[in-house]
């Protein structure tokens, strides 16, 4: 029975309590907040301890930590956790700083212990299907990515300034997933932004709309399109193309009615949002962090992961702004 | 906080177990199950007592039973538990009997204790919503109902010989899904059956492929189709035509991906079963006999709902083998 | 190069002169209307000559006649035509008395000329690779077949009253299909109709919503559901089970449009009527019927097969009235 | 009735044969071609004459062309045909040299003679639609455009060489469509391309997968993707973001059937190519312009439309090669 500790007792922390809790084997132990209510509150609802995050990093009983705290922590809980000898489950990203991360990798590789990235749509069942069929060669050799991704409602722009901006904040999670599916990261990124839903967001030095064209050295390539709104919810979808055919991983609907009028035919929209959408990969993500660590092999997202998700966003940061091409190996 | 008293420890009373200690307003107190090892197990998982059921029933700290047990001992289970002052949420059907579940509706309604039949397809998303649509008027006046029922695979024979045959066992559901989407029961039941996908079914007195045509006393007219087999999965479909327009639930799909190859566009299949298709639907079954118990409200699906379906599978049974239609009144 | 009559200059006839010009092994030689006018504009239109129905048939020169006049005057032309030894394709319905299409058929079969009746339905291209495929065993042994057809609209009721009610009028197309995919005529017919659209239509005797269950010697069962109104358009969709499989032939839309929006997810309509929807199967019936006077074969679709589906009319017009299974051979 | 010169009668010239023959108001009144028997066929069959160009171009009673000849003759006989004084719907490409087109543009201008250049895509009934719905507005104002066009195979190799490449001859296509949904041009291009279908293609300077993005004055951005195999048939898709909704184009399918087995629910594959997909669109183009011819208005795709899709071409050859951004004006 894996005992956890919990640092972070937001709205994602709930989510992973839920996962943690419902686990067979792995069991939430103690919960940690600089908003101690918050903390008190979630330890409660599942039976654990409150306690400071130094209390439980310092506590042997605490087999593994899952990060669930603001960006700027990452890094640096990461860091300590190791070091305190505890397997780790942090949320994307690693940190805003490249740099920073890189650090990061370095040290916590020293301690040996298991870092895992939480690029949770990996572990979205259709997402996590669609690698599966391509792994299997169903559609021969790979050839072309698409990834669409559209937030259903841009974030507040106080949010927007610290956020990094769209390439570190939002599509970290698609060059993920990029690296996911392709299996290795590309030889260049080619990036075009702008700021046309909101032009505050353009106001703060951020982009709300981006294209992002990756090149691999094989001759593959990937595109990526984001936007902050997409009005009829949350736009989540992968397509493949190779030589023998195409996958195309598609929307979750809110239910399976079609209503056909004078009007058309309309069904659902997508699900709303990411914790809708994700839910089951919440949970999948938590059992191969489970798994991976009981067996003592490499879990499935790495630190190195996080990294290279990170290198993509500088890249393409520079990209938009240069208008050019940027090698990955350059950052 | 409702303390639940689990009858039976089977397959779908885990399902039931969950759903109990998931809600913030119930707790699974005890489980019981002639299958001791069984109900003990289930207990353990869920941090309840193991009981007898004449424990449970005889304990006043028990406020509501969840009967999980074999067909053949609802209808005493559900007379004792009303006798005992509990609340009742009981696994369909009443009871393969007409006449007795008749005696048990009349001996539960004495006591004054609500008593719900778990029909749960009510409480699938994809048909909730389209009772919703329907229930607004978007679809205007309902005028033809379809029911597209299809099990993955047959049961074994052994189980087709003490089921009541599959309109009380299978259809009994879809009986009660006309019910629901057309807010009464039907005048007169005509029914073609025959033994198509399994001969032995046929040997053992019973049907495996039928049709079932409702008709109402506004002309409204519904049709009900069961097969006890479709290779890929499990077939879940309500289609409600009106004065303007068409509703149709469709399946739930495995997963969202889509192949496109030299053989076709290719989709996942339907989820394969009903623990599948339905494990929401179970969720807000529950949640809503918490809901109708601490409003002192009537639960939306009642024991007169489980006679009434009863005698549609009766009148079915009657019509199959007369080929004429036949009135519910005369059942 | 076939020759052709066409006897009737309406809308369909229209339908049919463009399918009998642009195919390259038939002409339109004359058009014959009691409305002269409507047959002289065909005419020109499609440079045929203007004739009456006496010189058409007394013509050596025209190989073969098109019967697009109205339903009463079916079964004398067709009997008029053979016995001139023209190869004949006749409008649905062969006549609305069974009675007199079964003197046609005798005389006609007398006379060994070919007689085609103009069941479209089957060259619709998604019906027919329905048919194909289930041929083909590609979902195993046949089963359970559904068949869902609402028009958009009901007719006048001026036009229902001389119309020979739904079932001869318009489930006669229905009847067709089911003898079309399963190959062979069905033992009974149990039926169910009400007047719920219009209550004009039940006042003429006539109903407007019918549900009919079709059984077969060898177990299978079919239903087919008629509406006179579906108000998003003309709903037009065959289901057939089989021991391994599904197959379901949908509608075709308007367009492949699809509009995602705060609303929904919103796609076009289907087709709205019969000329849009079966504009290519009218082509395809006529490219049969050449093939067919070409190779000296027996049509695709027989005067057999036209009385047969109106014997399952007659024998649904009863049951309907009856409440009970009618034996086919009964009528 | 309008009098056509048909130049050319290979494939695509009997395409538009049909087209002009069947339109209410014009005619086929010659055919020309240096494959001399083609062309007299082709004049046979529809009841044209036999002509050399030369005739064609100096007959006063022809009073329009369609060039449908090879590309390198486009510009030559545009501008031979409009200083003959005819009216002129030319198959796309304009030349391959956009110097060439240039002049040609000038040419045509100074005759005052109007010039369509055959996008048949924009006639598409499914592009078309979008184009409508997003004129109305009913996705709010647009933001982000994506084209997918993958060919079904790649031609031969002999072609490729003399094809101007895959961005003058294939993406030229998609080039036009989003200017055609635009509505403008874009500002800068910047392409990614790699030969990773077929190797020879690339050892023949020619890439076979290709990544465009298009960034606009006023911050929409626009992707288009291509391939030269799409082994499931030709993938022709438009999907843009609005402000208030996303609308998609899908394909078209070869049927409606969908089959539901053990491998799971498969539907038919796109309709092939280009014939198949765009045989609606070849007689709405050609409506088009004899409406505008007739109309005397400016037919709704010009010689400037065709020549903006080939500087974008020349732009995106630039780019691909030097991996940054090209403006539209510099080329």
């Amino acid at each position: 029975m894996l005992r956890v500790g919990l640092l972070g007792a937001g709205r994602i922390a709930g989510v992973h309590a839920t996962a943690i809790s419902s686990h067979p084997c792995s069991m939430l132990f103690a919960v940690s907040d600089i908003n101690v209510p918050a903390a008190e509150k979630l330890a409660a609802q599942y039976g654990a301890q409150l306690r400071t995050t130094d209390q439980i990093l310092d506590d042997d009983a605490v087999d593994a930590v899952l990060i669930a705290t603001s960006t700027d922590t990452h890094s640096d809980l990461i860091e300590r956790a190791t070091a305190a000898g505890k397997a780790v489950l942090c949320e994307k990203p690693v940190d805003l700083s490249l740099a920073r991360a890189r650090a990061c990798q370095k040290a916590a590789a020293a301690t040996g212990r298991p870092v895992m990235i939480g690029f949770n749509r990996r572990f979205d069942p259709n997402f996590a299907a669609l690698k599966t069929s391509a792994d299997k060669g169903e559609i021969g050799k790979s050839e072309l990515l698409s990834i669409t991704s559209f937030d259903p409602a841009p974030p507040p722009v106080a949010y927007v300034k610290v956020s990094g901006g769209l390439f570190r904040d939002m599509m970290i999670h698609d060059f993920d997933m990029a690296n996911f599916i392709m299996g290795e990261v590309p030889l260049a990124v080619m990036a075009a932004g702008s700021s046309i839903v909101d032009p505050e967001i353009g106001a703060a030095g951020d982009v709300d709309t981006a294209v992002v064209t990756l090149t691999y050295s094989d001759g593959r390539i990937a595109v990526i399109k984001n936007s902050r709104r997409a009005v009829y919810g949350y736009d989540q979808r992968v397509e493949l193309l190779g030589s023998e055919g195409l996958l195309q991983a598609q929307n979750m609907l809110e239910n399976t009615v079609v209503k056909s009028t004078t009007v058309g035919v309309t069904g659902a929209k997508p699900t709303y949002f990411f914790l809708e959408r994700y839910m089951p990969a919440y949970a999948a993500e938590w059992a191969s962090f489970v798994e991976a660590i009981n067996d003592g092999k490499v879990p499935p997202v790495t630190l190195d992961d996080g990294v290279a998700a990170l290198a993509m966003a500088e890249a393409a940061t520079i990209s938009a702004r240069t208008s050019a091409a940027v090698k990955l190996d350059s950052v």
